[in-house]
């Protein structure tokens, strides 16, 4: 098929390439009912309208974009679609900020203070806090509220410290790499008061369940940091007691929301740690997935990769799980970078080598012809989140995004949203309009979105007997979709 | 080699698979003399300080970096480089603006005019010329220039109407694809009265031949419209005198310029036309080929694709050639788009189809599986111009230009500055400092410059006994550049 002479160009090999290509792509083989194929066009036609526009979204900062894309009627499906499930999502940027705003810092003994480089922290506590250092004095913001004759001012401020989106010219108010960043780990640090107050992160962690639900999302793996949760007293719960919170949380949601499959929890790591905190936080990873097996999914770093500690530099620690045979899988956040052949550029590699069972990101995968085969090879999916590398400035027109490509090529891929809060998202379905609109272009169908809500049960961490009923429960609810929605 | 079980990463087998990885890319197979080494420990050393900088240049758009580049030690290593050929490159934007605002306004009977879209119009006439719909009256600019006491602000202000090269924010100059390219096309009719008035059209070649000379580039092939040519008292040349003045411009440069290997020309027409002025067009082309069969090596289309009728439209006329058993290689600009899946987004499976010698851009080659396939099979090189996608939008960052991962592969691939007088570069160093450290990143060296250059003869379209004659004096000149630069 590959070979045509020196010849007028023939229509039906020409034809016949075409149809090869667009078989090779993300559900190019997925064969479609009739029901399927009178939705496809009307998607179809709905994407021809959306391309034609001259402020086309996936070519907009996220940002710009939000607005368009909320009205689009193609987002407007893809919210009812079910998605499967979200693989790449962290623990405390599950819940959009406005919900952080108008619920729990609404909650009594909530306490605000103003550091000195204009970010806020909070802390819940039943008597004045301890001030903490570079901060102003803590001040109860229920006395606050109360002396206002209007909280809107206050409230839009505490939200600007707990989200990266804006509606400001989001290239002006973060300019590079290393200022969005930056801008990121502080409102990590300024939410953190909140999300660990005991109260907050049983209601935070319920209030995310129920996004993705809404979002028509059946299940998650979570990555979680499990910090150090406290009391109103200045008491204190350990790893345990958050991973089993979770799970409780988890069991109580699943009873009450049908379809529901649960999540499985990534115990995660801030990758800045030195080599002695991973190997016991490797150890401790492994006694919490000795004792909670099903609940707990495996390991992860988070924080950024460009300005942590490469892999290969953690691999005494990385290695233990194999040397004891207490098996710990890994789900590595890799290649989410632009720098090209520096340490951290090896890190894709390194997952590979560490056995990692998906890669988070993989922005940098095409760089690497090596990593890339062994990933397709093993099947080790990649987890895409276009709207964060976006948002994170590694990329500023999604269809320059390299997922486009692994998506021409049917590589194992899912689109998650990694911290929806964080950008101003909720569950899966802008991530994959992002994804179906900009990242596959004209080309990509209603098979392309069948496969990846298949892909993201297929490569979840779930055993293959839950994988098999998620997916039948699935094809139950995409049926449904498929059948409403045909007009 | 690519499998790995269940253990602990191997540092052996680790260190493997990044050199496997290395020897994939482009000149990871090169074999390097000892000097060739020393300095390629140089300009390792010196890339890793360039990437260490906050302000990296390839991240930045090159009007911004432009300032940056020429004052980098590895730019100034690449303009003493020998690049070999420069295969895609384009008749009127050979030369930079300011020759042209020096050189040519300033010859006798130069007339200009202002359109009523605040651009200009020239023509050289010896008489009052006739004027023009929607332009002032024709203003001789001799008298104008007498009337100042300083032309510094006419000349700049004449610059700005010959190059898209700006001082000013370039996102805000040119906010959209569609707003760069009409400025683009305005800007070529600017400059259309100037080079073709034969005594310009001749010193303006003449003048592009020296640039590419002093950049050390040692061969041409020039995309060339081979317009209408006219003289002061309005009498034209045809296209036959076109290509005729360029064969013997080239021959008295030779004469003059040791080492330089020529010009060869592809006729171009604008993808704008119907298909029966395309039919004549190849018509012409065939004829011209067999006239010269030498000097002139094919045809192509210019003009924006995403603008332009797909060359499927054209297949008739396009076959021709086949056909009649006149031949006649085509050079097609192809996949200069983001348009995934649209009419035009064919254009690279098409140009493969009619037996295209080269592919122009490629930009959106990786979302195509099957025609990169055929074009690596068939040794079909890609003619990568970095500088000008990102001018003209495609791509912000290069770092995300596909052309890194075609790179990473060792594709066929070469490098070129398509309109260097429009975007304000000259030769081609300029392009190869955004290959050799934007695409390329850390992990590209001495080998994938030399297999670049290489590759520029290789590619080209002279015959196989006068690449040989042209890779052992660009060998002599690579050797003598090696030696002169390790210190
Ligand atoms: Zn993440
Ligand atoms: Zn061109």
């Amino acid at each position: 098929v590959l070979t045509c002479g020196l010849s007028i160009p023939d229509p039906g090999q020409r034809e016949a390439l075409m149809q090869l290509e667009a078989s090779m792509q993300t559900g190019g083989q997925v064969v479609l009912t009739d029901a399927e194929r009178q939705l496809d066009a009307l998607l179809f036609k709905m994407k021809q309208e959306e391309t034609a526009r001259t402020d086309f979204p996936p070519a907009m900062h996220f940002f710009r974009a939000r607005d368009l894309i909320r009205t689009s009627p193609i987002f407007g499906l893809l919210q009812k679609m079910p998605k499967g499930g979200a693989l790449h999502v962290h623990d405390f940027s599950m819940v959009d900020a406005e919900w952080l705003v108008k619920n729990a810092t609404y909650r009594p003994h909530c306490y605000m203070c103003c550091t000195d480089s204009r970010s806020v922290r909070f802390i819940f506590s039943s008597q004045q806090p301890k001030p903490l250092p570079r901060c102003s004095s803590w001040v109860l913001l229920e006395n606050l509220r109360d002396k206002m004759i209007n909280a809107t001012d206050l409230d839009n401020s505490i939200l600007r410290n707990l989200t990266l989106f804006t509606d400001q010219d989001p290239e002006a108010v973060y300019p590079s790499q290393d200022e969005v960043w930056d801008r990121f780990e502080d409102k990590f640090l300024a939410l953190w008061g909140l999300v660990t107050y005991a109260l907050v992160f049983r209601d935070y962690y319920y209030q995310g369940l129920t996004q993705f639900y809404t979002d028509n999302v059946m299940y998650l793996e979570l990555r979680a940091l499990l910090p150090e949760v406290y009391e109103l007293d200045g008491s204190t719960h350990n790893r345990v007691w958050a991973l089993k919170t979770y799970q409780d949380i988890t069991r109580q949601f699943m009873a009450t929301h049908s379809g529901f499959f649960g999540t499985r929890i990534i115990v995660t790591i801030h990758r800045g740690v030195n080599a002695s905190v991973m190997t016991e936080a490797v150890e401790e990873a492994m006694k919490l997935k000795k004792d909670f097996p099903d609940f707990m999914a495996g390991f992860d770093m988070v924080g950024r990769e460009d300005r942590g500690r490469p892999l290969w530099y953690f691999r005494d620690a990385l290695s233990l799980p194999v040397e004891s045979g207490l098996p710990l899988p890994f789900f590595f956040h890799a290649g989410e970078t632009d720098l090209e052949g520096t340490e951290v550029d090896q890190n894709l590699l390194d997952a590979l080598l560490l056995n990692t069972s998906r890669i988070g990101h993989g922005f940098a995968l095409l760089h690497h012809p090596v990593a890339k085969d062994l990933s397709r090879k093993r099947g080790v999916a990649v987890e895409v989140c276009p709207i964060s590398n976006q948002v994170l400035k590694l990329v500023k027109d999604l269809r320059n995004h390299p997922a486009a490509v692994l998506m021409s090529e049917n590589h194992p891929v899912v689109i998650s949203s990694d911290d929806p809060g964080m950008f101003g998202t909720s569950g899966l379905s802008y991530d994959f309009y992002e994804a179906f609109v900009g990242l596959g272009g004209i080309k990509s169908h209603i098979g392309s979105l069948k496969q990846l809500a298949m892909n993201s049960i297929r490569y979840s961490s779930l055993t293959s007997e839950q994988q098999n009923k998620a997916m039948a429960e699935w094809q139950r609810r995409w049926n449904k979709f498929v059948s409403e929605n045909v007009f």
